[in-house]
């Protein structure tokens, strides 16, 4: 592996002194900022994530805040969920597609109230979507990214940990609720939610000065918890199923083919740009979608580009990101795949970085 | 430093498998794409890029290819530039800033025919505001990612070896002009033009399946040349003034507070979105601008975040980018400066990351 160059425009964040000092060894580049990706080695990392409790250096998830009188309506145009129901202090994953319902986006809106909004991004400029569209439509709308950075706490301690800090009133915070807990005099949102399938927070921390207080406040509180600095786990999201925004779906593909159609009201959704487009889509169903892979044979390589699948010599898919798991003692895969060859025990063959590999489509992902 | 980890997230290019053949050592991450930042060493690369010729996998300039009867309109709605005498075969440097006139990126537009423009863009999803825009306005245009990559031969003989695989035509490319070469029965734009002060051109290569061997072409015909991969220096371009986007410059700056007010013609760009905003810092004219500025003392550490200028204790601006250059036997510099302390010749100091460092600001950079 290369190293990465230092530069302002590769953005630092208020936790990476933290992060530093907790000896990261490799980041990713995710928003313009950097995200730790290593610390120990990945399989130990994957290990303590699902034993202890580990603290994670997210800012990189950036806030687009959406500010005033057509906040909701600017908000119900990016996606195809419907969020009418959706009440302040909720959290919904929502897709966010353009007007042909290609995924730009597959974020966190956190709202705030009617009329203020935080989309907490994965790795594309949304803002600037966002922005286009306003000025467009013309809406009465402020956007912006303000100074507020995710901090999350991961891991079957997390529970007890955050209690240690911000009380025991957050064991009660539902998934994919959020509360808002006082650290040092600051008014913090924390919401059950989390990268990870092991449990835990993440901390909206709003103000670059009370990052590292925090950072540290956590560590001291933890320390007979074994806490350790941490960062999304490659293995452990894939076991899972979490897709990656750029590496699992890109704006080539539909919500549909991302195996987000759960999340799509697309009938209700009235307002959305993709809505026309995806109509057809929903009605007709996709023609590839999201699989979980179990790759036969000893750990496969880095998947640093994708890997075609193939059946009968004959392309039917793509492997995005894959790892081999330690504990399901195989390699786990996130791949899209044609819907001739998408059924559970269709086998197919992989061609890896290092050559061909004989597969299978799964039911689920490693739960 | 910290090594930075595959994915498929972060794009390799055409050209990886040469970059990584040539022993790159350290990349940076550019539009969710691999940019090379170190093969010898950044002083190495330094000067041999003064002296011969190197191939840069620029390929991270992705293209956003505007088509359709509203191209040119879109175009003009992005920049303050007055594109109207703009003749196709011609590259324009253009500020694109959105309605407070707040930069987006400082691409290079190239105009191949009246209805079909390219983008050359810096490190930002500059497609997501042009599709927003376009959506909003009901514009009668396509915009696309097409699957084009710049190739930059830069340096002193780089006339020498382009002569050599492209003929002797290309010698006669003005500057910011391109023709359309042939390699290998393929059509491709040459342009002279490159993110370095060194001379030399850009080829826009059209499809992948000719990325690496044009890339093997001017390796095996620039022999005797001491042809090298090489990457943008970031020595040379602090040397030459050559700002970047996320480092000298951020969507909170103006093009006039960025030195770009001569490519902003205001009063004549109608439909600017931007054009409001400017107009009144054209007249007002900015408060702070970029400056080149000398840092005394032994070569400065990494400028991986902003760098605070102080005068008396007060702020008064931050260095973005900065370098020890080896032929100027000094530390060169890349800054904001507010209006009280920009004359050249002004002595200020520098919170570096190391601590305290005189300097001055200076007329011009170093050329």
């Amino acid at each position: 592996m290369a190293l990465i160059s230092p530069s302002r425009r590769v953005r630092r964040t208020m936790f990476s002194d933290g992060v530093e000092a907790a000896g990261v060894k490799a980041y990713t580049v995710y928003n313009h900022m950097l995200l730790p990706t290593v610390f120990e080695s990945v399989q130990d990392d994957y290990h303590h994530l699902k034993e202890a409790v580990q603290v994670w250096d997210v800012a990189c998830e950036r806030q687009v805040e959406l500010r005033g009188p057509d906040a909701a309506r600017l908000m119900q145009m990016l996606t195809p969920r419907d969020l009418r129901g959706m009440l302040p202090g909720r959290c919904f994953y929502v897709p966010i597609v353009d007007e042909t319902g290609g995924m730009l986006n597959d974020p966190v809106a956190v709202k705030l109230a009617e009329d203020r909004w935080w989309i907490s991004i994965a790795d594309s400029d949304l803002m600037l979507w966002v922005k286009g569209i306003a000025n467009g439509y013309r809406l009465d709308v402020l956007i912006d990214e303000p100074d507020v950075s995710p901090l999350a706490i991961q891991g079957p301690k997390a529970d007890d940990l955050m209690a240690r800090v911000f009380g025991d009133a957050v064991r009660d915070i539902r998934f994919f609720r959020f509360g808002m807990f006082d650290f040092q005099g600051r008014s913090l949102a924390v919401a059950r939610s989390g990268y990870s399938k092991q449990g835990g927070f993440e901390i909206y921390v709003d103000g670059a000065d009370i990052g590292m207080p925090l950072w540290n406040a956590l560590f001291e509180a933890g320390r007979d918890l074994d806490v350790r600095a941490g960062c999304p786990n490659l293995i452990e999201r894939v076991e899972g199923g979490l897709l990656s925004y750029g590496n699992d779906m890109t704006d080539d593909n539909t919500p549909h083919e991302c195996g987000l159609g759960r999340f799509c009201d697309t009938q209700t959704a009235i307002g959305c740009i993709g809505r026309d487009a995806l109509l057809r889509v929903a009605k007709e169903g996709p023609t590839k979608q999201v699989r979980a892979l179990e790759l036969h044979g000893g750990p496969v390589p880095p998947c640093e580009r994708v890997w075609d699948i193939e059946a009968n010599g004959k392309r039917v898919g793509q492997v995005t990101s894959a790892a081999y798991s330690p504990d399901f003692k195989t390699n786990v895969a996130i791949g899209m795949v044609r819907m001739t060859h998408w059924d559970s025990g269709t086998e197919v063959q992989v061609r890896t970085t290092d050559g061909m590999r004989d597969a299978v489509v799964r039911e689920d992902f490693w739960l």
